[in-house]
């Protein structure tokens, strides 16, 4: 089967909003055994969204459609979905039932539109919207040839992910007949290019239905490897060779080979080694701190987290020298590894990672150019002295890139040590 | 005039990798009075290829072609540009010595690829790529109707967007007789629905080629007012007059007519009251800090941030009374006011912010559910003594939005005392 993506929304056609939903969508269908042939985003306007339904669902057998669901007027999807389909709408009983029940529970007043909002095209089946108000639908539809199939969701990525997971993938990959495996492979700390290197040999013999994907992101690259075939067996063994032949030959490099972050990573070593997490951060601002603790339950090993701004702070709450200060200057590895030292104490933590650089865009000196950051590590060694590491790491970015970047070298530096003592153990 | 912009690369259909490209070039052509109809990614496939080509230039003046145009197998688009418009290539003299030349200067030897990226399309005018070496092409058609153009350009972000500035933007934006004027409305603390209320009246009585459209985020929502017409005064003041209206209408809400973020508005708005900020996070983990340190120049007024997750770090960085984490426990306002007031003392700030909730998924209950968090505003009147506010916000979402929506919650405040503040004045 394939399919066509439809994003529908002016605010994409002006360049104010990125279609990243698209992106997702293609990912999980690939994975559904579903081609995309093609993406198109187009106006909020219903002549032009019935002009697309026609062409995609002539050329493919699925059109998934996205946006234009919400209360707003320059919501026009569904309209669009009644003109090209001549069907009714019919008051969905279920869904308002539990709209309603949702409303109550939280203590508003259901509003006359919950109503409207329940409304389903007929003949769709409803694809249930667990974080949001709007349904989605997929709609058989056949115009004397084969059966083919127009899918409405909101355009809100959050209630989009969960339908797609929830309900679509589910629902045409049990059509589709293929079974595919897509395993992750997550790096930090190495480029594409240098990584394409690294796994060359292994992707020269990839076996037959069998392929590598490179997916770079701001922080770094991940590894997607891809199997597909019609024998579950084969297809997952498959992989599971490529994945392990690339998971040790980039043993530097790989954090985990699941869908996890570096964060959650560092997490699971934090308790295995029965350890607490203090950070002291100055040019990243608090991205490492809000980073560990994005995953949940780091409350359990993540004790407390300094933002130090100016030099002031530096001393007074990590005890950072003033005559560091002086002679090594803000940005050095020297008040590095006492930023470091100073939150490990002061937080009473056993390890603890610190960042002073120039994020940008000013600030910057020849000695000291924007995209330089010093990292400091402290750490109880076995007999409860202190350790510390120092390093500075050099990127070339815009201020935002800069801070996810010192983020990704302070964390990887926080793993790399955390892997050693949990090996070691 | 009108356009299509098509994104060519198997990689976009698989998910792999987002289009970014034509985001950019849509807000480049908004700006040059060329609206874009739609944006379509395609396969590396001739046929693909040429069957947009024939669609796009059937409904619209422009297609703007990205990607496949470099040396590797897999791009396509100057042999489907060449079978689409029946015409040969030329050798460009021009850009072959300056590509010959660029080798040289870089002590490389020009490889014979030279001359074959220096081959145009017969009657092309040439894109110089200043960051590359694939030459972009505007191609003018013409079928018998009115003439239409071609133009190709490499995926490159870096070479595409100089070419679209140095030569595609300046071509066209002289063509085009239309004048086209966007503004955006930031809003923050409101929904979708609730914000449609308050401005229906507005949006009822839009003058003709006005139009609202609302952008949904992780944190809020913003409007943008577009207008669009031939007389550049009319249009921008009919622009004006929607803008200046709904900020009017929507004032709580309402924090910036201009593409700013809460952060950097917050920014301004410390450095025109000459007062320094601190923060003290629980539940938002640093959130606050990284978002306030994203922007440029926030060294300025930023003083300090904690990240104070067990209750020890609270009693001992910040002075927050055992007996009150013991009465109220770790998450009431009580806890939020002597976060705040001690992170304020502390840092040495005229203004501090805090938050304790509960982000989840985990650490809920009956009385303090999970997306329920309580926010403590600290800082110095005029005549130098502390004042202290709280209040208490409740949410729906995973742990990342709730520490998303906190996060907004706790600026927000600061964004409206500061407002207070500086309107005083």
């Amino acid at each position: 089967m394939n399919a066509e993506v439809i994003s529908i929304g002016d605010e994409l056609l002006t360049g104010q909003r990125i279609n990243t939903n698209a992106g997702f969508i293609c990912s999980e269908l690939v994975g559904a055994g579903v081609g995309v042939k093609r993406i198109i985003a187009c106006a909020d306007s219903e002549d032009a969204i019935i002009d697309q339904f026609t062409d995609s669902l002539q050329r493919s057998d699925i059109a998934i459609v996205t946006g234009g669901l919400g209360p707003t007027r320059d919501d026009r999807t569904k309209q669009s979905a009644l003109r090209f389909l001549k069907r009714s709408l019919v008051l969905d009983e279920e869904v308002y039932a539990r709209t309603v029940e949702r409303y109550r529970s939280s203590g508003r007043e259901p509003s006359a539109y919950l109503k409207h909002n329940a409304m389903i095209i007929d003949g769709a089946t409803v694809i249930p919207n667990e974080k949001g108000l709007a349904p989605g639908m997929i709609i058989p539809w056949n115009d004397g040839g084969q059966e083919r199939y127009l899918v409405l969701m909101p355009g809100v990525p959050q209630e989009m992910e969960a339908m797609m997971r929830s309900t679509v993938v589910p629902f045409f990959s049990g059509k589709s007949g293929v079974c595919i495996v897509h395993s992750p492979i997550k790096t930090t700390g190495i480029g594409e290019t240098a990584l394409a290197d690294i796994v060359r040999e292994i992707e020269d013999n990839l076996s037959d239905g069998t392929s590598l994907a490179y997916l770079p992101h701001a922080a770094g690259v991940d590894l997607r490897v891809s199997s597909i075939g019609s024998d579950k067996e084969v297809v997952e063994n498959d992989n599971r060779i490529t994945v392990d032949a690339i998971a040790s030959r980039a043993e530097a490099f790989v954090y985990a080979t699941s869908d996890i972050s570096l964060e959650e990573c560092i997490g699971r070593l934090l308790l295995s080694t029965e350890m607490k997490i203090a950070t002291a951060e100055s040019c990243t601002g608090g991205l490492i701190a809000t980073r560990l603790t994005d995953v949940p339950g780091s409350s359990r090993y993540f004790v407390q987290g300094f933002v130090v701004y100016d030099n002031d702070a530096k001393e007074e709450t990590l005890d950072v020298k003033a005559q560091t200060l002086v002679s090594h200057g803000a940005v050095s590895e020297k008040v590095a590894a006492e930023m470091a030292e100073g939150s490990l104490l002061t937080a009473g933590a056993d390890i603890a990672v610190s960042t002073t650089g120039i994020a940008g865009p000013g600030g910057g000196t020849e000695k000291k150019p924007v995209g330089m950051v010093c990292l400091g590590l402290a750490y109880r060694n076995r007999i409860g002295s202190i350790e510390i590491e120092t390093a500075t790491f050099y990127t070339q970015g815009d201020r935002l890139r800069n801070k996810i970047r010192f983020s990704e070298a302070a964390l990887r530096m926080v793993w790399k040590k955390l892997r050693d003592l949990s090996t070691r153990d």
